[in-house]
């Protein structure tokens, strides 16, 4: 594959995505040799080359000497060995060279993004090598195609204007098709929580939809009792919530869902509780003594009173959301440890996994705790983070966070794809910067949680990405009915489709698990929170969008090659991006312009002769002239091409 | 019955209120003779007395010679007597009196409330004379005792946060216990209407509570087809509101009601229809043509489009109520005069009548009209306008009305009885001048109506009686919340039920039709519209007031001397009022102490000797010493003193 602009070569050169320079690429496993070179051009006076090295785990710094390996196309290549230790962590190295009588630095980009660094004379920033415990990942992962369900708003069993159960004082919508809206006072609390009556029932009579689409596992925001339409703040962790159905409803999901091949992961929300809970009870709805109403209660210790019983911590200041002490035993006995605790009463239930709500905000104690408990009982069972940015060398509260060394999380919610390719689609990022973006995730996260990353375009907290990609402009200025009442003109819309077609190309020709947000396969539009949380249009469906979502899941789905296969990114020109996906013999030239207006003419040096087409359209077969293939894309068009 | 404070009499006078000066007392019938005198101290040099004459028909003045009578008690008195003329209007009189050598003037006092006058000389205010023509009143008015009825809220038959239908794009209230609201937008204008599920039914349901209460009358508000919750407006007059119900509901209603001998009277909004109707159609709800859509629709003519079709005239510019030609003929022949007009459908249905809505608003020839098609249909139908001023003068759009000449309304609600009553029982008006208000209407309403007016205490247009009676304070400064969630403390309750049962023993003594606003019989509180609107508490009604109105309306029912005996005002001092009502040789001597502090004792000279009991209390004798009884009267305390 050809057409990757060069730049000219560095006089003193290293390049963390090059296995030569650095092996084995990106994340290693504890108690792993390592090789890593440098190289310098030859007329310098090469005096001395160190690694310095730096482990999270105790923050010293060791100095490895580096030894002259050969002289090679104008370089001299200096090299060292060594192992990482029994115990994972993040190591960080960057290379100090005596030359020509100077002392220089050569280290990470300015960006951090590995890769080609820099040469300085004051310290660079460091190289990260993420050093993980193997354990084996359950295959289901990587072969799982997500669908996010916001349950209120998915479909309701009972009819439009008509509910399971009620709630006190909230308001129920009588059209499935109206908007979502908050109600809210003056200082910006809730009013009233609004509700349009999507429940669990509503998605087992929808399982054959979803089955038909093509998925193979959901991800429901929150399903226990809660005051609110969103349930983030629980009331009672082993209680579905009425308007949603019981736990026989539940069951009864898991089970219908399973016969069709399809795992169910929940939101777990253990970083606070709801203040109208049966452990805060704020309000007084339940009969047990909460946190709130006396020091005597057995929650109490759960919670962060500074002064008991108004002033307490909260998620974000809102509280509604009082904030618990993760580590408190009683709260780890009742979320984690007990024979029925809520993680495992869950698991026993039928779900196959937890989404841990607002990972960062939860210790990685905690959080290894819930994963031993999930894994004992099911070691296929998932364990999902939110968290927003690269999950490998997330700082939290000053604390370098172990997500990925092997005793926390499964997946991440890869919001970092997301906003690399909403930003390449959008015009905002260029290929080459897409294509670092993209390297720099590869490098960091072991390769089986790159392979099992929760790829979402859209979830209840991002707008709707057809209004993103269809030029919607900034809602910022936007009264509340504008935003309510805002939908793409044609040529937006068609332009947004357009896009999201080839953003989904991407996404489910990637490593790692898509993940759509319910209805945005159909066309769904809306701005921020709560227009993002529409209901999802039955009978109002686009099925032209529809169908290509069906296409590209059966794409990904017929060819394990965008599973499992190996995975490597290119860039052409600032407008082309993509990526060869290998799988022995097989390869799959994934290429895509993201330009609007301007067609692209690549050229694709092959890695294994034979018969390529283009496998989004069959009839589109390259002419291999000696393993060269020219390929004309049209504006913002993807191809596969493959000789699969 | 004694006590009243007489100012000293002046030199000249004339007072409305007393036979001997105009006789008959109040209005007249059309060709009728009256006579009036004027008395002038023996001391002056009477030139000439003549009476200024008025007629409101050609607004010409006539002067009339006054006579010499007699003299007596140190005055001369000079007397006129004239003939009313064949048709009703009003007639205004002053006196222009030359005295010793003067040119004065004797007319009506500053407030133009009647009674004693005042010598100008200037042109003084007139005297009114209200000459109508007779028109039998069925005697089912003076008797009924009304309870007004805001459909949504009073009883939904399905259950709470069901509904027997649903309006798109509402908000249903889960809870029959929450607070009513507005959803609006930034600009005022109804973000979505809200409902909680009152209708037809629920009233069928709960007609034995109302008939065991006492009331053999139901003023409904508007039931027909509508977007909003009050149902103002209207969006097919021939429709029941499906939330409500349907026709069959409604016969069945009427049918049942009158079973109990309960008339029901609707409420016809027709002044203006709703925007989403099938006459303006601005929505395209309907099928039909609107004159919205096209200038070729048949209810083109009936609006008033300035521009075609944005520019319209609307009620109080409200776009959602385009106001109507009423005179327009294809309007009248569809409200009032075809064989199935709105006016007869529902008479036929098994109303008892109609409430016309912003009756000011509406043009006499139309409101004659109807009463034209009403009598005829059932000549016991009853015409009730709704007007907030003394109806006998009201000038609406410098016409002078004709409400009560005998061709227009049988009734009015009667604000100015509400006003009255509220102002004397919060100490804001004494006693005298609460006496010479009611004077003021006694004077100018027929005797009819006077004795036929709602007498209402609460309705959806203003505060909730007991909120303003618990001195709540102005609501202008309150924020949304605080007005929605602002309830009486317990001094304050307590305070609001004692000054609500000296009103309301008042209310059901007094000439008219007593109006009960649903929910103020047991307790509900609540400030201007939304929060005047409540959910009635079922099942959390003050019983102890409940009683209370059981007593008062039994009170009325069993004694007709409320219905249909004289009746004569009277005040003690500032905070005592009271009147005689008398039938026959029987008394009621109903005396009331506004005062909420201290007591009062008063002296009342019997006109009629006997035993006279205290009614609200069988055992209370007084003492007649020589037709004289001395009454003590506790703080807020009320006594009706009877021998019947």
């Amino acid at each position: 594959m050809d057409g990757v602009i060069l730049m000219e070569k560095a006089w003193i050169y290293h390049n963390s995505y090059e296995e030569y320079y650095r092996n084995p690429f990106g994340a290693v496993t504890c108690d792993r040799e390592i090789t890593l070179r440098i190289a310098v051009k030859c007329n310098s006076k090469i005096e001395n080359i160190l690694l310095a090295l730096k482990k999270s785990k105790d923050n010293t710094e060791t100095n490895l000497q580096m030894n002259f390996e050969e002289n090679k196309d104008n370089y001299t290549i200096y090299k060292v060995t060594f192992k990482t230790s029994i115990n994972p962590g993040l190591l960080w190295y960057y290379f100090i060279i005596q030359v020509n009588g100077d002392k220089l630095f050569y280290g990470n980009n300015a960006k951090q993004k590995g890769g080609e660094g820099q040469i300085l004379n004051t310290l660079p920033p460091a190289y990260q090598i993420t050093v993980y415990k193997k354990n084996q990942t359950p295959s289901w992962y990587k072969e799982a195609v997500f669908y996010q369900i916001f349950v209120d708003r998915f479909h309701n069993s009972c009819g439009e204007g008509k509910f399971l159960s009620l709630k006190d004082k909230s308001l129920l919508h009588s059209s499935w098709n109206d908007s979502p809206m908050y109600f809210k006072n003056p200082d910006g609390s809730i009013k009233r929580w609004n509700f349009f009556g999507g429940n669990l029932q509503g998605i087992i009579d929808k399982l054959s939809y979803l089955h038909d689409l093509g998925i193979n596992a959901i991800y429901l925001n929150p399903i226990f009792e809660a005051s609110s339409n969103h349930k983030y703040d629980t009331g009672d962790y082993k209680k579905i919530d009425p308007m949603f159905g019981d736990e026989e409803t539940f069951r009864d999901l898991c089970k219908k869902a399973n016969e069709l091949g399809i795992n169910i992961i929940l939101d777990g929300v253990f970083s606070h509780t709801g203040s109208d809970s049966i452990y805060f009870n704020k309000e007084g709805s339940y009969s047990e003594i909460g946190a709130y109403q006396s020091q005597d209660s057995p929650y109490y210790k759960w919670f962060k009173f500074s002064n008991h019983p108004h002033e307490y911590e909260s998620w974000w200041g809102i509280g509604t959301l009082p904030n618990v002490h993760e580590l408190e035993p009683s709260y780890v006995d009742f979320i984690i440890e007990n024979d029925d605790s809520v993680i495992k009463h869950w698991l026993k239930c039928g779900a196959k996994g937890w989404r841990l709500d607002v990972a960062d905000e939860q210790p990685d104690e905690f959080i290894k705790k819930i994963r031993n408990a999930m894994k004992e009982y099911d070691p296929e069972s998932m364990l999902m983070g939110e968290v927003w940015e690269d999950a490998s060398n997330k700082v939290s509260y000053s604390e370098l966070r172990e997500y990925f060394w092997g005793d926390e999380l499964d997946s991440v919610m890869n919001y970092p794809f997301r906003k690399t390719l909403l930003e390449y689609v959008l015009g905002q990022k260029d290929a080459e910067n897409t294509y670092i973006d993209f390297m720099s995730l590869f490098e960091n996260y072991p390769k089986d949680i790159f392979y099992s990353t929760l790829n979402l375009i859209g979830s209840h907290d991002v707008p709707r990405i057809l209004t993103l990609l269809g030029d919607a402009g900034t809602e910022q200025n936007l009264s509340d009915y504008d935003k309510e009442h805002y939908r793409l003109n044609g040529d937006q819309f068609n332009l947004a489709k357009k896009r999201l077609k080839l953003l989904t190309l991407i996404q489910f020709t990637f490593p790692g698990m898509p993940c759509i947000y319910y209805g945005d396969e159909v066309g769904m539009e809306g701005f921020s929170d709560p227009y993002n949380r529409g209901t999802y249009p039955w009978g109002k469906e686009d099925y032209e969008l529809l169908t290509w979502y069906k296409k590209v899941i059966a794409l990904r789905k017929n060819n394990k090659i965008f599973i499992n296969g190996d995975w490597e990114p290119v860039f052409f020109n600032k407008e082309v991006f993509g990526y060869i996906r290998k799988d022995g013999e097989k390869y799959a030239y994934c290429i895509f312009n993201r330009n609007v207006w301007e067609g692209s003419k690549v050229k694709i040096n092959l890695k294994q002769d034979g018969n390529y087409i283009n496998l989004l359209n069959t009839d589109e077969i390259f002419n291999n002239n000696n393993k060269q293939i020219e390929v004309l894309l049209a504006p913002l068009e993807g191809k596969i091409i493959s000789n699969l």
